[in-house]
């Protein structure tokens, strides 16, 4: 598939899995050799579960889901395909997040310690609240076939713009974790005399904002969007159903909801609108 | 001016406003009544400068700075005014940082205490640093007359995402320091019994989430874009030499930059270079 700028693309993408697959060995090293390892018994053991699960699926893993509909190899897969594998990706980093956090609840209480009371864990349950909520949502009205085109159109821009507001905000949740960790913690070396894992720990937070600066450079730029539907129906014959539906975007993005609506029974309109609503996604798409 | 979903945009315009403001007298009430208040003589009072400037300027008129070019009522206003309204506001902030970080330096030579340990130490610094580069840079590429098309074409977008960046990051920064602050303070009463100072930092740290959140929105919704130049100069006839420089800059993206660097001594090719790099500016506002 022909994509301006594939080699930076390429570039920036193998940046950004790189970054990401070092975030998640840097959160590996820190709690299995700087602190007491991974275990499931109430123990440190078990809270350290947490910031492995976090960044391997709330930040690496949904930043794959977020640029995955910019690989220029998948432009030849259908759509609803590629909004399978978004999906599925928001799934896997959606269950490992609620399993970070019960490890951490369940560590709290065998310590008969205080919960939500740091700005890190209000911030971050409503993340996991809201990640849920966007993903039920999404699933409802994109991946599931009887939404109509108007609220699609309508639903879209929120949804890119939530999804990328998350990713940021746990971003921000996951270096709000690290500083309380570090702060808080009483035992020796302190993080006032520069001790290796502070070192360590402060390069792991970089990693993840760099991580996310790239992801988000990738998924703005607008000449590496997945093509319309309209013009990879050129390639592929057997998508030629895609063809003709920019018009009844616009128009119920106009406005003019009822007819969208009145073809709601028909099983070819909604293969059509499947296949419109794409294109509604693509544009929004910041 | 004409502007689509005109309510909208006054109403989230009017919650920024608000949610920004309100974060900017949290901080204060945080410093004046919570702790020990505002002073210029080394101890803890000089160090609540910090708070105050970083909220006030690196957050509230970043945050302003970013969406000033939004603002329906200054479209009549010509670019150049609007450039230097978005730079001033801009270089406020940074002068507002840069005060903010001599007063915690100040504060902990004064005390003996070791500097740049934390991870919100590392990025805040380097968002200080970053934020004087972006603006002497946007300075003399977008506000001198003297940058070629091509240049100021190609660093748009990076500048534009640069300045969102940055945005995001200084706000992730702010709540590591209020993490910080609330979990390393050794005082009572201590973070975990809900004390009304913890209750009081955490609605501060949602409120900057919010505000972020607002300006965010505002600034990536395609329909608040200020117009193109000319269409704007239908309606003011006196700049008229907006009209058909579109044409030019797609040429200089298309890589033909010969042809604009031969301008560059004309007077006038530079005024209308000014006039016909707005609109690179407004397509690039994602």
């Amino acid at each position: 598939m022909a994509m301006d700028g594939y080699k930076g693309f390429l570039g920036l993408l193998v940046s950004a899995l790189l970054v990401g697959f070092l975030s998640v060995i840097f959160t590996l090293v820190w709690v299995l050799h700087y602190r007491e390892g991974l275990g499931w018994d109430g123990t440190a053991l078990q809270f350290n579960w947490h910031p492995v699960l976090t960044v391997t699926g709330f930040v690496f893993i949904q930043g794959l889901a977020i640029i995955v509909y910019r690989l220029p190899w998948t432009w030849k897969c259908s759509k609803l395909l590629m909004k399978s594998i978004h999906a599925g990706l928001n799934t896997v980093a959606a269950v490992l997040a609620i399993i970070s956090l019960v490890a951490v609840f369940n560590n709290r209480r065998a310590n008969n310690l205080t919960n939500m009371y740091t700005l890190h864990s209000w911030i971050g349950l409503t993340d996991v609240v809201l990640y849920v909520l966007q993903l039920v949502l999404g699933f409802c009205i994109f991946l599931l076939p009887w939404a109509p085109l108007s609220l699609r159109a309508i639903a879209m821009p929120i949804h890119v713009y939530s999804g990328l507001l998350l990713f940021g905000t746990v971003i921000a949740t996951v270096l709000m974790g690290v500083t309380e960790k570090l702060t808080s913690r009483q035992t020796t070396p302190p993080y006032n005399t520069f001790p290796p894992e502070g070192i360590f720990t402060n390069t792991l937070g970089l990693l993840i904002v760099l991580y996310g600066a790239l992801i988000f450079w990738i998924v703005t730029r607008p000449q590496w969007k997945r093509p319309k539907e309209a013009d990879s129906s050129l390639l592929q014959s057997n998508r030629g159903a895609a063809e003709g539906m920019e018009g009844a975007i616009t128009m119920s993005l106009g406005g003019n909801t009822d007819k969208s609506d009145a073809e709601l029974n028909s099983e070819a309109a909604a293969r059509k609108r499947n296949l419109g609503l794409d294109e509604a996604g693509q544009r929004s798409t910041m």
